[in-house]
C-alpha cells in the first residue's frame, strides 16, 4: 500500500511553491488584456499631453494683451480663427488678437493662455470678445508631458491591468503588451459512477440507479477562471478504464497544471497513486494535517508538469484547490501567494471540535454597521455536500481544538480565506 | 443654445432607476453561466444524494449483526461481494456477511450501516473482516436527499451565480439555466482630433500634430465588462462627419444602450444634442452638480433605449459612467442599484475646496492592522488626466465645501465608491 507522509498546510504550500515556475510572457492585444499581468514594465513612448492643448472649450489669448483687463475695463481683442479639436494651422497669433478654441485643440503659436467661454463677451457681429480679468502666461493650458512624460514608467512588470491600465495604454498608441500568460490547466474526473451534466440528453437521462453527475469539474472550471487560469475539462475517466494511464498522460500533454478529482483515495479503484509512479513524478505531498482533503496529493513530473490529486468529496476538492493550486497559480503569474484573510465576527456557535486543521465553507461580509467582517458557515458542514457550496464566498479556518471544549462561540474572531475577492462589500451591507 | 437644467446626482441617479427597465432571460448552457444572474427560482428535478451511499471506502454491514462487537471481541463478518462507485447488484445482505464498498457506491439491499476501511481488520485469506465496535442503523450512510432534497428552491430568481452554483446546477444534472440577458451597451468615441489605437499601424503611427489616441472607448469596454455587461465599440466619429446623426442612429439601433464620449459640452461642434433631438429623444437630464462631468447627459429615446452622453475628459467620462450607467445596469440586472461604499481613513491632506459634490480618483485598501479601509487619491487630480486612472480602485466622495476653508485632513473618515470590488484585501494588507 501507498506510503503517505503527513505534512501540514503549511509546509505543503511551502513545497509547492518552493518547486513553483513563473510564466511564459506572450504579446496581446491590449485590448484583450483586462485582468492580466503585465510581464515586463511600461514606458511612454510619447508624453501625454502630445502637445500643449486647451483643456476647456475658450478662446487662445496672449496673456500679456490681459494684463489691464478688468470687470469695468474690459480689454477686447479681435477673433481671428476657430479651431476645432484636432484641427491647427501655422498661424502665429497677433496682439490684440484671439483664436476661438475648442476642448483638446493644440495652443496657436504665439498664444500662451486660453480664457473659458463662459468668462468672455462675444460679438458675433464684430467677430471680438471681451475679456474681464488679467490673464498669466500658462493659464488653462494643459501642459505637453504633464499628465505622463515621455519614457516615464507607467505600468511595472506584475502590475494587474485593470480599466485606468487600458486606457493608459490606449492613450500611448501601446496596442500589445506582453502579459505573463496564464497557466493551463486540465481537469480530469475519474469515477465509474460520474457521468456529464453537459453530455447529449440521452447519455445523461435519466440518470442510472448508483450514478451520478460530475459537478467538481464544473466546480474546478469556475475557480481556475477567477484566479485568472485557463482550463481544459477533459472527458470523465472511469476508474476500470483499461487505458486509465495512457489518457492521463495524453492529457498532461495538452497542459501545464492536471487537476484530477477522485481516485486519490485509498479505495481499491483509486489510480491516481499508481500512475504517477509510473511516470516517476515526484510526489511532493500525499497527505495533509486537514479536514477535508487530508488526501490531497501533489506530484512534478519530470518535465516540470504539475499534477494534483484532490479528492472526489466536493467540499475536499473546492479546499485542496484553493490551498494548494491557487497559490501555484499565483506563484506563475508573479502575484502574492499567501491567501489573503481577514479576521471576522463568527456569527454563530460551532461545536465540533477537531484534533486537525479545518476548513470550512463559509460566507462573510463587510459590516458597515459594526464595522467589521462577519460570517457564518455555508450550509450543511459534510465533506459530500453540495449545498454548502451555494453562497460560499470564504472558507473559515478552525485551528486544531480538543473534543470535548466549550463549543467556539458566536461573537469570537475567527481567520477567514477569502475566494470570491468581489462579494464581501454589498450596497446593503454599507448602510 | 441648449437649455441645460441642474440636477443634483441623487436626483439624476433616480430619475435613470424610475425609467429603468429588467432585461430579457435567456437559456444558456450552465457551464457558461458564471457570474450571470439567475432570471427564476430554479428547483431541484430530483435529490442530493439521488440514492443512499457510503460517504467512505469501506464495508456494507447490517447495524443489527455488530451489536455485540468490542476491542476484545470482534464480530466476524464474511465479505461476499465487492461495490466500486457507479456499481451495484440486486444481492440482499444476509446476516452475518458484509459488501466491500466505495465511496459513492449505493448501500446495498439489507445493509443498513458501513464501517471504514481503517476501523476493520480484514483477512483477505479468509474474505472476512472483523469489526471492533457496534453501529447504529444509519452509521456512515449518505441518506438520499439529505443534501438536497426532490423540489428544494436550490437558486432564488436574482442569485449571482457562482462556483458552487454551478457545481449544484451540475449535480443536479440541470445543463441549461435561464440567465437574465446583460445589456449590450455601444460605445461611440466623438472628437475629430481622436485615432483608434488599435487601428492599422499605418492608420495611427506617427500621430498627427494635434491628434490622440481615443482611451475612453476603451476604459469603457473595460468597465462593462466589469459590472457584468456587453459591449460593442464602435468606430469614432469626427465631429464634422456629414452623417454623423445617422450613423448614430445606426448604432443605437445594434444595443440597448448607447454611451458616447465627447461632444456633450458647449463647444461648437457638440453634436450630441442636437441629434438627442433630432430622434426625439426625452432628454432626462443634461448638467448635474458635480465635478468632474457635470455635462452628462441621459435620454431615453422613444424605443425606451439609452442614451448617455459622457464627457470626453477622461475621468469625467469615468465618473460619469459609474454614477449614472453603473446602476442601469444594476437595475437591467435586478442586482441592488445603490453604489457600494465604505467609510475610510483619508491618508493625506485634501486641500482643494469646491461648492459642488466632487468625484476623485484613489486607491481604497482594507488595513487589517488599523481594522480599517484606508483610501489615497490616485494622481493628477484634473478632470483630462489619464494617469491618475492608474491604480484607481475607487472614487473618494468629497461633498460640497465652502471655498478657503482648512483643508480636509488626512485621518478624516470620507466616504469611498468602490469601483474594482475585487481589489481591496491583499494578502499583505491582512498581516
Amino acid at each position: 500500500m501507498l506510503h503517505r507522509k503527513m505534512m501540514t498546510v503549511e509546509q505543503a504550500r511551502q513545497l509547492i511553491l518552493r518547486h513553483s515556475q513563473v510564466g511564459p510572457s506572450k504579446r496581446v492585444q491590449s485590448e484583450a488584456s483586462l485582468d492580466h499581468v503585465i510581464a515586463r514594465d511600461c514606458t511612454a513612448p510619447s508624453p501625454i499631453p502630445g502637445f500643449d492643448r486647451s483643456p476647456y472649450d475658450g478662446y487662445a489669448v496672449r496673456a500679456a494683451d490681459t494684463t489691464q483687463a478688468s470687470r469695468s475695463a474690459p480689454v477686447q481683442l479681435q477673433e481671428v480663427e476657430t479651431w476645432p479639436a484636432g484641427y491647427w494651422s501655422d498661424h502665429s497669433l497677433q496682439a490684440q488678437t484671439c483664436i476661438r478654441i475648442m476642448t483638446g485643440a493644440p495652443i496657436p503659436d504665439g498664444a500662451d493662455a486660453v480664457v473659458p467661454l463662459e468668462q468672455v463677451q462675444h460679438d458675433p457681429q464684430l467677430q471680438t470678445i471681451q475679456v474681464f480679468r488679467p490673464l498669466s502666461p500658462g493659464d488653462n493650458v494643459s501642459r505637453k508631458g504633464e499628465d505622463i512624460a515621455v519614457e516615464q514608467t507607467v505600468l511595472r512588470a506584475g502590475h494587474v491591468i485593470g480599466a485606468g491600465e487600458i486606457a493608459v495604454l490606449a492613450a500611448l498608441g501601446l496596442s500589445h503588451v506582453d502579459i505573463i500568460q496564464p497557466p493551463i490547466i486540465g481537469i480530469v474526473a475519474t469515477g465509474t459512477e460520474l457521468i456529464d451534466p453537459y453530455a447529449d440528453k440521452a447519455l445523461r437521462a435519466p440518470l442510472p440507479y448508483g450514478s451520478l453527475y460530475d459537478s467538481n469539474s464544473i466546480m474546478l472550471q469556475a475557480r481556475i477562471a477567477r484566479w485568472g487560469a485557463q482550463s481544459i475539462r477533459f472527458p470523465i475517466l472511469s476508474d476500470q478504464e483499461p487505458d486509465i494511464y495512457e489518457k492521463l498522460t495524453h492529457c498532461l500533454q495538452q497542459c501545464d497544471i492536471l487537476v484530477t478529482t477522485g481516485g486519490a483515495s485509498v479505495g481499491d479503484f483509486d489510480r491516481i497513486p499508481a500512475w504517477l509512479q509510473s511516470i516517476k513524478a515526484q510526489v511532493l505531498f500525499n497527505k495533509v494535517n486537514m479536514r477535508p482533503g487530508s488526501v490531497t496529493t501533489a506530484a512534478l513530473t519530470r518535465d516540470r508538469q504539475w499534477v494534483f490529486g484532490l479528492s472526489g468529496n466536493p467540499s475536499a476538492c473546492y479546499v485542496g484547490f484553493e490551498l494548494f493550486v491557487r497559490p501555484l497559480i499565483q506563484a506563475w503569474l508573479t502575484q502574492p501567494t499567501a491567501p489573503a484573510t481577514v479576521q471576522a465576527v463568527l456569527l454563530h456557535d460551532i461545536a465540533k471540535s477537531s484534533p486537525v486543521h479545518r476548513y470550512v465553507r463559509a460566507r462573510l461580509r463587510y459590516c458597515a454597521v459594526r464595522n467589521n467582517w462577519v460570517v457564518q458557515t455555508s450550509g450543511l458542514d459534510k465533506s459530500g455536500a453540495l449545498s454548502s457550496l451555494l453562497n460560499c464566498n470564504a472558507l473559515l479556518h478552525l485551528p486544531p481544538r480538543p473534543l470535548h471544549q466549550p463549543p467556539l462561540s458566536a461573537g469570537s474572531f475567527v481567520e477567514v480565506i477569502l475566494t470570491e475577492p468581489g462579494s464581501y462589500v454589498s450596497p446593503s451591507a454599507s448602510t
